[in-house]
């Protein structure tokens, strides 16, 4: 880097990306310098990693890629990070994020993934995928009953951002009534029929089918569901968190799991989900180890590929960035 | 039955109904007399079953309900046979149907939840999610990689008539492209963007993501599905058969299914699918017991019985049936 010179921009890029699209992010960037750092192998592999070299940390004017926290003091000329995630917490509450430098998010790459996915395990539990799935290794032929439908079903979201307005317009494509709750009711959201308050949430509750949770974990959503609002749920009805774990208080679902149809869980309290949690066994909770999200659609990677090009775009022109979670 | 005139029209109403359904069917037969045998509480169980007494069956003009082949002969004044089941092969092929009678079947009631158990087998394989079930029973939590989508996706559709039709309808709500397949490809249906004959199956194949069979057995679909037309599909690609077993050589798809993302079948050549089929044990074939059709879903009931009650309003007022099947 020797050439590099004082006040010049320099965008590294540790996104993996093709020889096309890196191609597109040099028209992109124009006259200001990028380089490129990823292994283009790691695409498709859900192990993205932002290595950036120490002699190059202080010359980095911009960045792709979620860096390590603890190496941000490196980051001496650092103006701008745009990351490959939709959170970026780790670096609001690190302390060590440069105050003059701008921080955009990859908000948006992920709702068609995580909605996908919950809405699997929904018609999964709706069709009595998890026992026919048992019985099938057990080599049995045996009619588990009941089914159930969305066509006509009330579907309550909590949480109505990129990731619960997604979810919302896959279910209303099936005939269901999708009810949102948010902390600001006044603001709709694509694919919700009807908008509420927290302050409505145990009355939608007991009108349920379907509950679904995208909430992210805070004070005021840490164990939201807990046993009281368990035991206002219709008998059969279904429970999904496609959030954060914490927001389903797991102890109280043992003693109410035989009476709904059925709970999907792709996140838990403890992650991994400890080896002595009664929810592993239980017939009608389905397990999966938090994998709606990450990189397991290509589609997810060309949104975020999409959202950090523009920003390159932008950047490299002077204009403001989008997807600014912090300025 | 000793007050029955001779010449009297007397339907015999099998269907487990509601006392208010049965007084809606004693409106719509007006003044023709109308008799109910059936036990209500088998209605949801799955078990409906057309016992008429055999004092009765001599009496009877028309029959609502499934009742065995073996006792036709005895309905000597049968003028009209409604069935619950869409299928009425058992009647035509029986050679005892009464010659000069009407035979109208359920048609139309079970493209629901037939689509509906398929999809959702669908978007379990998509999803990895019966991988994640034996995960769950042996407690593991490993992230099984990349997942598939429907958006974008390339559906072919072989049988387009209630069942597929209702498939495609959902599929193509999830962002997929529809190309059905099926005898006469002049003729239109719902929810297929693009119809084929037969003639095409093999170019189809080759470009399908996914292919669902919502055909019955006959000659020309046995086997229809056989290791050339296995062959054609594309690495990861899923099949899922919903119609008849016997239209997929089930000995060919072990060596295939390496390949492909996953099997759904609802369907099998031999039902129950015999222990020492290699196809229990196959990680990526998910198997179900023949129960996507049947009474699974309260809807499928409610449309049996509103295709019955207006044909006992036809047939009371003397106006042509609908759903005949044979006349």
């Amino acid at each position: 880097m020797t050439e590099m010179q004082l006040g010049e921009r320099l965008i590294v890029n540790c996104l993996p990306l093709t020889e096309a699209e890196r191609q597109s992010f040099l028209e992109a960037s124009g006259d200001v310098r990028q380089i490129f750092l990823a292994d283009p192998s790691r695409r498709g592999t859900m192990l993205w990693q932002a290595d950036v070299p120490h002699d190059i940390r202080g010359h980095a004017t911009a960045v792709i890629g979620n860096i390590e926290v603890d190496t941000l003091p490196d980051f001496i000329n650092l103006e701008w990070l745009q990351t490959w995630s939709a959170g970026v917490d780790r670096y609001l509450n690190s302390g060590a994020f440069p105050p003059d430098a701008v921080l955009t998010s990859a908000s948006g790459a992920y709702g068609q993934t995580v909605a996908e996915h919950m809405f699997a395990m929904l018609w999964a539990l709706m069709k009595n995928l998890p026992g026919y799935r048992d019985q099938q290794r057990a080599h049995e032929w045996n009619d588990l009953g009941r089914a159930a439908t969305l066509d006509g079903a009330t579907v309550v979201i909590l949480g109505t951002g990129d990731l619960g307005s997604h979810f919302a317009h896959l279910v209303k494509g099936c005939g269901a009534h999708t009810l949102g709750v948010r902390r600001d009711p006044s603001k709709s959201a694509d694919g919700i029929d009807a908008m509420y308050g927290f302050d409505a949430l145990d009355v939608l509750l007991t009108k349920a089918d379907v509950v679904a949770c995208f909430l992210p974990s805070s004070a005021d959503t840490h164990h939201l569901i807990d046993l009281h609002r368990l035991e206002l749920l219709r008998d059969g009805a279904i429970l999904l968190n496609g959030g954060r774990g914490d927001v389903l208080d797991e102890r109280s679902l043992p003693s109410q799991l035989h009476r709904l149809r059925g709970v999907g869980l792709d996140v838990t309290e403890a992650e991994p989900l400890p080896d002595d949690s009664p929810l592993w066994n239980e017939p009608n909770c389905l397990i999966t180890p938090h994998v709606a999200g990450g990189y397991h659609l290509e589609a997810t990677e060309r949104r975020i590929i999409d959202i950090a090009r523009e920003n390159v775009r932008r950047y490299a022109a002077g204009e403001p960035l989008r997807n600014v979670m912090r300025h």
